[in-house]
Parts: structure tokens; C-alpha cells; sequence
């Protein structure tokens, strides 16, 4: 109700949506869909308004608007009344409602692990405690005429004796501070280390004891979600942990429309300042839920992807769309908060983790820090499936790497009810003989759609129900379930319009069938080129780790069953969760590890998939299901029979 | 004439200057000194307005004033109408008349070596050449699909072959850049690499062939005026020097008086901020002078003594003059232009080089590693006259200094008609049998008074013209050269006043004989220190570097004559100038002879006279022409002979 005494102002449309009852004065012109941004009302989409993914469907219930020619929502849709919001104009003021299945909601984010003692578990055994950015309190001698020796070193000196380091310079800022500092406080003195290269630096200077006053965050900038990890570095434990959607998803759900957005309106600050804005409201948030001052986070580990990073520290992301596909950069340098515009400490230090390649970033090398693939002496593959598949195989010896593109169907785009892993999204899916459908939602709401998991589950009940064929073709018999929409698609009703959230059918039809079916070849044959390229075979592999957005949730049955993951004894396969974060908490609390993933970084080989001849020709063999060659899923090979 | 179209401004007393005919409005009350600041007439003063030293005498010509009562002026200078600029207070508008000794002329200041050649052959067989910040051009290969590392690494790993270093950070400005930079230059691109603590950074990257447009800067922050040496790093040559007086003189002669007033007024800011301006007044000046760009400088080294190195860093000065004298650092790190407010490139690295201890700075570091004394293996010393007399002795195997409060009264400070070394200044003296007196100004100007090498020369040509004995005392005769003032008060008569350029008299009297003799005395009991407790004698010293401010101008033979210098032969004694700039230019030029002063500055041992209960022996032995112990110096014999 918070527009309700506004004035209109003059020649500008008020925009109001509903339910939320928010509004927007906005020019005439403006799409539905800025406005909605104006007014903070998270419509839903994909694309980031560029009138290709569909999912900004709203009805206009009051005023005037001109409509555009997009020409991509169903005729169902139409007939319903909806209209695309990135593609309607307002032309006065206007009444909005957002139907449920268009709203953004709050998310099943997989935020990391959460209990306070296991950073010192995940640390024993693989890593010293040795923090990047560590504190000591100190109690020099004061000076005197037989001890002379100036109040910076002498301050430094102490501090490297207690931390147990050779030499550190001293920030200028800090050597402002010493004199005073030392004496007002009777030399009793608190340093903060960071580790700045080879050598350290003193950061900052605190009179008194506050040595167990250090905090450090770890955040995972996904293109999706960010996620931030509160750390007490004394006690080792996480304090806290909150996550929100990435701000820049209004401009594309994908990075490169993103890349594309920044490049065409050359506002890449704003990008930054989008994320960097996301942190600091995280932050803010944890801070002051747990009553602590933002000001004593001295030390902050990110990873995200490569295009995330280059966001992050306002980098010039044009060249990961463009041939050859280069970085700016792979291993950035520690930087500080006030470099970037974070609300930390001002001195405290950054350190974006290193990423491979422009398809390989920091999530996936702090990924396999974290699960331990790189010092694991049996053969290892690490998969992390989001818009792109990132794929790891290897051992101690050597590691090697591609990224597939799976394209976005896992996380429900193109799909025609596919959505993310939010509140009404169908996670799990069960299809029995007489086709009668089993599901579970998020939140245990009313469907609104289907998430990645629910889609391959759904997959994979409609083949084993003998419902698809082997090249993923739909079978239908009159009178059965499976029927041809209006315009000639065959589909699949999931959830007929009484029992969903949108009171509309909720199903997959032919064209998402092909889509995931895409989606997983791309994952399985750059699985199988990596093992074809160091001359080894699936069942040589010991551990498949499988990270990311949906890995907790997925049935891994069904995903080899539709040969998405290879048919490997299933006590091989382990659901690691966002290892992204866990490898960035690991390196705030060891400089070992920290240093590890830089080895890490540095060993891996990159496989450019794009120009691997044989990478398309896997990819067409794995267009079927499970594949064409059905010795390679011999777990299947009784559906295979079925439906051939 | 800048002020005549300027409206009197409402309650504000307009005070006028001549004969430069500047004003400036000010509150009524205020003191003509200050007056004089903001009008930018410049006044001589010792003391800063402090009421002390009576250099600021002035005629008030017109206009209501009230006076104080510091009563320091003599009778004549009362009689001939002079007040103290700084205990005189405006009470309307006012004319004042600045005579020419209370000008403050432009100095001759011991700026240092000019001809161009030289660098390259001060370094040759001393150090190699390896700047600080040097430059590569560099054409790495583009990336393309078998070569895709990242931008920043493939030009770091190429500026680092270049350049034969390991490996290189580069700052986030300069990783921001890259893409861009070599993209529209087609990888034809020139690294800046500093050199920062054990590894370096690339601080800047352009596009095409710059690699000889590096400039730097030494620059030598003394006391009283600071000198700039614009340096062609490529081509080893100084492009040109510029000098002028420290701005903060008007706060104060010396430092104690500065340090005081930035503390009584809590500006120390307003201290960095005066050194700041004058260099970048210098470094505009030279850059304007030869067309070059200020934004190529990108390496300075500073050399000082340790309180113009506190304020130019914007450090607490305090405790340089409060027990038990600890400075807030004597290695400073390496800092960048931009922290500091030079308008250089804002990323040039500015070394401030390392000192000893409150009272022994950088500009004597830098001043043994132009000499050479630390690697010498014979025993030299090294001596620096200024307001202080620093002094070093030593060898390849040990080194150890002192500081003597030497007072100001070789710079000109609390003797009569002392003056700093500028246009009009006696600085060379002969006093014959008849006691006729023969004298050079500087500049060939007419006497305005004189400078710390002509009242060596005086002192010294009085004692062996027997017009002073042992104690320093005049000999008065009726109808002598030396007569009584009119407080009675002893003098001698150097210059009458038809041939001055004041009109006046310029004399030297009793209470300046002693004031000098105090000074020598100082310098001289230090160097018997630092002898006595090294178990040396002085006949050991093979080398004797007269460093400093009037070493240049200082006639060896009365300095030795008075005490002042050890009597010692000849040709061991050595005049090597301005010292530290030396000192400061070869570390710009070598890496190695920045490791070099830093480590002089660590082997050093400082010795604290005033906690020496030796020290005020000697020194009431050195009080005496040329000592109580005349074996010490043979040659001056015959005169102390005479004045028994």
C-alpha cells in the first residue's frame, strides 16, 4: 500500500500490481516489465525482458496498453488473457496482476552446510588452521632510551612473533595509527594480519584485546543465487548464513545476456555494483541479526564463475562470449573492500578464488578443493550441473576439464511449466503402471511448475511407464495419457488445473522432452570425452562427486536411466552439495588451502569442447536414452528393451 | 598591484606590502606576520612568527597599529623606526615596508650534480642498473583457441620475461585495463614494474612502445628547502632540478617549532600537505620546463631527516621530540602517489628511504651510500652540517652515528646578522694585518648580512688576526677594529654601512662568537665521542665527507683552524655536497642500492649524546679556539700561541 499517497506525477503512468499492491510512475512506452522493476515487483524471467523465455506473464486488469508482436505465448495463454509484460506498453495507468506462477519467489537455495562445530572438522586432518587474515594480540615492550627502536616495528615485530610469521609490513594507514594507538592504550596492541602474496601485511591496528574479534566471509556469486557464510575465524564456526536471488537477473537469467546488456548500455559498473550491493545487504542482515559489527569482517573468499567474477570486480567480461574465449583474468590478486565498494573493514582483504578458463571458475576449482578430487589417488569426476554442466575428472597425478552446455532446462527455463527450485516447484516425480502421477513439491504448496529434479524424474518415469521411446519421442495411444495439444504437441499432464497452484494443467510436452534430452547429452559426452582423452574408462572412476544447484535433490536412478550420469555402481556417487562455498570457507581458515586451490587452478587442463570434433559426435549418440550404445547403461537396458 | 580593484571588505583591515605592493584583508588584530602569509609577501623569519628570533623587522609607513612588547629589537633597529612583523598588530588599514633584509630572497641551495652524463657513471661499478619501476615494451603472442590464458597473465608473463623477473601482480586498475589495452593495440603493449618488497607489481599498462618514457623523481625534503631532480630513468640522466624553500618554514625555522604548531593546532594535514604542494610545484615546474608529461613519473625516492619524512607521510611527529625519541618509523613501505596526494601517475610508487633513528634520517642513509663509506675498508667519517651536525663513522664492518644539537647558527639563525646562504650573504672572508676586511656575496650583490661559511671565516680570521683569543673572546685595543655597542656589547664591524645593502652596519659581536663557538663545539665533541668509543683515533680516518648544507662553500682550512673539523691532512677531507640526493638518485637507478641504504640503515648503531655522560665533557673541552687539548690540532697552534 505504499504508493497510496503518492501524487501522479505529471505525464508519467502509474503502474500498480497485484496482489502485492505496489506501484511505479513510469513514462508512457515503458514496458510492463521495467516498470514492475521500478516498483520492486519480481515478476518472473528468464531472459531478463528480451521477449524470449515466455515467463512474464501477467494480465492487465485496468487501463491502457499497447501490446507488442512477440508473438510466443500459447494460444491457452492468450485466451486466458495473458500478456507478456517485457512486451506490453503502458499508455496511461494501468492495473497489473501477477498470476502465481509468475511471481519470483523465495528459493530452495542450497545455502551449504549449517552446523557451528564442523569448520574444524572439514579443516582436521586436511589443512592447518592458519587463516588468511588472522589477529594477535600483542604486549610489546614500550619504548625506552635503551630501546629505541621506532613504534612500527616494534608493533610489527611483536605481532610476527606471536603469528609466528618472518617480517610484515605495515599498511600506511597503520603506521598512522600506531603511535597513538600504543600510546593510549599502554602498548597493549591487537594486529591484523593478511596475507598479501609471499609476504603479509598488517592491515590494522586495535589497542587492547580484541584478538578473537575477527570475522570472514566466504560468498558464492552464482548467476542465480548468492550465497554468504558468516565466519567467526577464532572459533572457527559459522555465525550465520543468508542468501537472496543476484540482483542482476533482471537483465537475463543467463550471464551472457547479462555480458550482452552491459556491453550495449556500457554499464558494467552497474553490474558490479548490483552484486556488490547483494553482498552488502546480506551482510547487513547477518550482521545485525547476530548484533556484530560489520567492520570486523577483515577477510572475504569468493567464488562464483568466471563471468561472476569478472562482474564482481568490474572486469570486462566481452571476451567469455567472443572467440578465442579468453579471461581477463584467472587468478586475481587480493584486493581490498574498499577497492570494491564492499562494507567491510575498508582495509580488509578480498580474495576472489581462481578459476580455469572462461567456462571453469573459481566454483569449480574451490569445488574440488573441497571434495578432495585433487589429491585422491583413484580416478575421480567431479559434475556440477547449472546452466552450463562443469566437468572434472582426475586424480593427484593430473586433472583435466570442460564445461558442456546443458543450456538452462535444468533450472526451468525453456521448459513450458519448467521453473526454478522454488515454493510449488515439483521436486520428485512417481508414475505408476496406470499412469497415475505421484509428486512432491517444495514448500509442499499446490504445484505452480516443475524444477530440474522433478523434470528428469518426470523423464524418467515416462520412460520407464514405456510413455517415451528410446529417441525420446512420446507414444501415444487414444484414449491414453499422453495427447496432442491444440497446435499438434503431444504432452504429458502432470497435474491437471484443479489440483495446481495456477489452476491451469501443469505438463511437459514434446519439445521439453527434446530440450532435456539436449541438455543431458551435453553433459554425458563431455563426460565421455574427458575419459575417452586420458584413455580411461567410467567404470576406472571410484568417486563421482555431484555439486550444485540441484544435486541434493536429484534421483540419481532416474538420472542414469535416462544416461545423464554414467551406470556406475551407485555408492560411487555422492551428493556434495554446494562445494563452491565449502572450498572458500576452507581457504578464509588455511592459507594452505588457499594455496592449494591456486595448484589446483593451475593444474587443471581445460577442454574446449566447442573445438573437439568428436565432442558432437558423442553428443549425437547421447541424444537417445539412455544412449545409442545401450552396454554403456546396462541398468536401463530393460526400459531400452521396452521401448525400442 | 593585484589588490587595487579588490573592494575593502566589511570590518576587514586592508594591509599592504612594499615594495612588492601585495595585500591581503585580514581581522583587525591580526599580526602583520600572518598578514604578510596571506598576502604572499614573503618575510623572513627563523622562529615562524614566534617572537623569537627578530628577523622580521618591518616599517610601518601608514596606518593604525598596536605593538607588542617581545622587546627583542635592538635600540638602533628601534631608532630607525623597525617593529617585529610578528609582534605587531593591525588595527585598520595599514601600509608596511619590507626592508631588504627581512626579505626572503631566493637561496643558493645545494641542489647536487647536474651534467647529464653522470648517473649512468655514478652507478657504473657501484650498482647495476635495475630501477625501482622500470618499463617493457612487450608483443606476446594473441590468444587464439590452443593459447587461451588469460589476458593478465599473458601480458604479466610476457612483461616478466622481458624484464628477466619471476613472476608479477598486477594492480586491479591495471587487470581492468588489459583487455581493452590490448585488444585495440593488437598486443603490442608496455608493462610499468615496481619493484614492492621481495616481489613486484605491474602498476600500468599502455598500449604500443612507451618503454623509454619513464620518468622518476628524487627528491631531497630538507628543513629548509627542497630539492627535485627530474630523472630520465631509460637514459640514466637528470632532465633538470628545480629547488625552493620548505613552505612549512613559516610555521617555523626549524622542525621542533613545526612539530610543536602542528600539534598545538591539530594540522598535521595541513604540514603533509605544504611538503606536498612544493614538490608538485617543483615537479610542474621542471615538467612544464621540458614538455613532458607529470603522468610518466612513476617512481619516487625522498631522502630527509626523520621529521620532514613524518610529515610528508602524514605521521604523528610527536615523539621526535618528546623522551625517549622514537620515531613512528624509520622503513617506511613503499607507497603510491595517490595516498600521499602527489600529482604524479596515481599509481607511481614513492620509496621514502629508511633513517636511523629520530635524530639520524634518510638523508644520512642515503648520504653514506653515495659516499661509499660503508663499503669502505678504511675508517671515514661522514659529516653533515645543518641545524643539526649528523655524523657517521665507520667502515665496511661497522657503522655508528650521533646527532649534535649544533643550533641553527651556522644557517644564520640567532646570530645577529646571520642570514640563510641567498642573494647578498657574505660567505667568504679575509681579515688582513691592518685589519682590513676582504669579502664575496653571493650573487655579487651587496652585503645583506652573513651566511654559515663566512662566519667560519670571520671567526676564523679574527682569531688568527688576533682580535680573539682562546675563549673566543675579543681582544678590544682603543682605537681598534673592535669596539662596544651601545649596550656594551663587543663587536666587529665587517661591513660599515655606506657599502651594505641595508644601509646598516653588518656586524659580528660577542653573543654571535659564542653562539658559534657552541655550534662547533657540538659537532666537534660528537665526533670525539663516536672516535673514543670505536677505540679509533682520528689520525685513523682516511676519509672525511663534508656533506650538506655550505659544504660546498666552507674554507677547510679555518674549520680546522676553529675546532671544527679534526686537523687532520688535508687531502683525507672531502666536500661531496648534497649527499642524499645523490644517495636517492641511485636507488632510483638500482635496485640493489635500495637494498644497499636499507641495509646501512639496519647496520647502523645509533649513539644518544644526550644520554652520554661523556658528551658535556667534550664539549666543554671543544669550547675553546681551537681546544682545551692543542695537541689535537698542530696547525693551529701558532695562532693560539699568539692569543695565550
Amino acid at each position: 500500500m505504499r504508493s497510496d499517497k503518492e501524487k501522479p506525477h505529471a505525464g508519467l503512468c502509474r503502474v500498480t500490481f497485484l496482489p502485492k499492491d505496489v506501484s511505479a510512475f513510469v513514462e508512457r512506452g515503458t514496458s510492463i516489465y521495467d516498470a514492475s522493476i521500478k516498483a520492486g515487483a519480481t515478476i518472473n524471467s528468464v531472459c531478463g525482458g528480451q521477449k524470449q523465455c515466455g515467463k512474464c506473464k501477467v494480465v492487465v486488469s485496468g487501463g491502457r496498453v499497447v501490446k507488442g508482436n512477440a508473438g510466443i505465448l500459447a494460444a491457452e495463454d492468450l485466451r486466458a488473457g495473458f500478456v507478456l509484460a517485457c512486451d506490453t506498453f503502458v499508455d496511461g495507468d494501468v492495473v497489473v496482476e501477477i498470476p502465481p506462477e509468475s511471481v519470483l519467489g523465495k528459493g530452495k537455495i542450497l545455502e551449504g552446510k549449517k552446523t557451528p562445530t564442523e569448520l574444524a572438522d572439514d579443516l582436521a586432518g586436511k589443512f592447518p588452521f592458519d587463516p588468511l587474515v588472522k589477529k594477535a594480540y600483542v604486549q610489546p615492550e614500550p619504548p625506552s632510551t635503551e630501546s629505541n627502536i621506532d613504534d612500527t616495528h616494534r608493533f610489527a615485530m611483536a605481532a610476527c612473533k606471536a603469528l609466528g610469521v618472518e617480517t610484515a609490513e605495515a599498511d600506511l594507514r597503520v603506521i598512522r595509527r600506531v603511535t597513538s594507538t600504543a600510546r593510549t592504550n599502554n602498548w597493549k596492541l591487537t594486529a591484523t594480519y593478511a596475507t598479501l602474496g609471499q609476504r603479509g601485511k598488517i592491515i590494522r591496528v586495535e589497542g587492547g584485546d580484541h584478538e578473537t574479534e575477527n570475522m570472514g566471509l566466504a560468498v558464492d556469486i552464482g548467476t542465480t543465487t548468492i550465497v554468504l557464510h558468516l565466519i567467526d575465524i577464532h572459533e572457527k564456526r559459522v555465525i550465520d548464513i543468508e542468501s537472496k536471488y543476484n540482483s542482476q537477473t533482471k537483465f537475463g537469467e543467463d550471464y551472457i545476456k547479462r555480458i550482452m546488456y552491459a556491453q550495449e548500455h556500457a554499464n558494467l559498473a552497474e553490474m558490479q555494483s548490483l552484486i556488490v550491493g547483494d553482498i552488502n545487504e546480506l551482510l547487513d542482515t547477518v550482521c545485525a541479526r547476530n548484533g556484530l559489527p560489520c567492520r570486523d569482517v577483515l577477510s572475504v573468499t569468493t567464488v562464483g564463475n568466471t563471468a561472476m567474477h569478472h562482474f564482481f570486480l568490474n572486469l570486462d567480461p566481452g571476451n567469455i562470449r567472443r572467440e578465442p574465449f579468453v579471461p581477463v583474468v584467472n587468478f586475481p590478486p587480493p584486493v581490498r573492500a574498499r577497492e570494491i565498494g564492499l562494507a567491510l573493514h575498508p582495509r580488509a582483504v578480498i580474495y576472489a578464488l581462481p578459476g580455469v578458463s572462461v567456462y571453469v571458475g573459481a566454483d569449480i576449482t574451490a569445488g574440488v578443493l573441497a571434495t578432495g578430487l585433487y589429491q585422491n589417488e583413484e580416478l575421480s569426476l567431479h559434475i556440477d550441473i547449472g546452466t552450463n554442466g562443469e566437468i572434472v575428472l582426475g586424480n593427484r597425478e593430473w586433472m583435466v576439464c570442460c564445461s558442456a552446455s546443458a543450456g538452462p532446462s535444468f533450472e526451468g527455463s525453456g521448459v513450458k511449466h519448467g521453473m526454478r527450485a522454488t515454493e510449488g516447484a515439483i521436486e520428485d516425480v512417481e508414475i505408476n503402471d496406470r499412469y497415475e502421477v505421484q509428486f512432491a513439491t517444495i514448500g509442499g504448496t499446490r504445484p505452480r511448475g516443475i524444477c530440474g529434479s522433478g523434470l528428469i524424474d518426470t523423464m524418467a518415469e515416462l520412460f520407464k511407464a514405456g510413455l517415451l521411446d528410446r529417441t525420446g519421442t512420446f507414444h501415444s495411444v487414444d484414449g491414453g495419457p499422453v495427447r496432442a495439444d491444440e497446435d499438434g504437441t503431444m504432452k504429458f499432464v502432470l497435474v491437471p488445473a484443479e489440483k495446481s497452484w495456477t489452476k491451469r494443467d501443469i505438463v511437459i510436452n514434446q519439445i521439453d522432452i527434446q530440450d532435456l534430452l539436449r541438455s543431458k547429452a551435453a553433459i554425458f559426452a563431455a563426460a565421455e570425452i574427458l575419459v575417452e582423452s586420458m584413455n580411461v574408462k567410467f567404470e576406472d572412476i571410484r568417486h563421482v562427486y555431484i555439486a550444485g544447484g540441484f544435486a541434493n535433490y536429484l534421483n540419481i536412478e532416474n538420472a542414469i536411466l535416462l544416461g545423464m550420469l554414467p551406470d556406475i555402481p551407485r555408492e560411487r556417487i555422492h551428493f556434495v552439495g554446494n562445494t563452491a562455498i565449502e572450498g572458500a570457507k576452507l581457504c578464509l581458515l588455511s592459507r594452505k588451502a588457499a594455496e592449494t586451490v591456486h595448484d589446483i587452478a593451475q593444474k587443471m587442463t581445460y577442454f574446449d569442447l566447442m573445438s573437439n570434433y568428436k565432442y558432437m559426435d558423442y553428443y549425437q549418440k547421447a541424444l537417445f536414452l539412455p544412449h545409442t550404445d545401450l552396454d554403456l547403461f546396462p541398468s536401463a537396458k530393460r526400459y531400452a528393451r521396452n521401448n525400442d
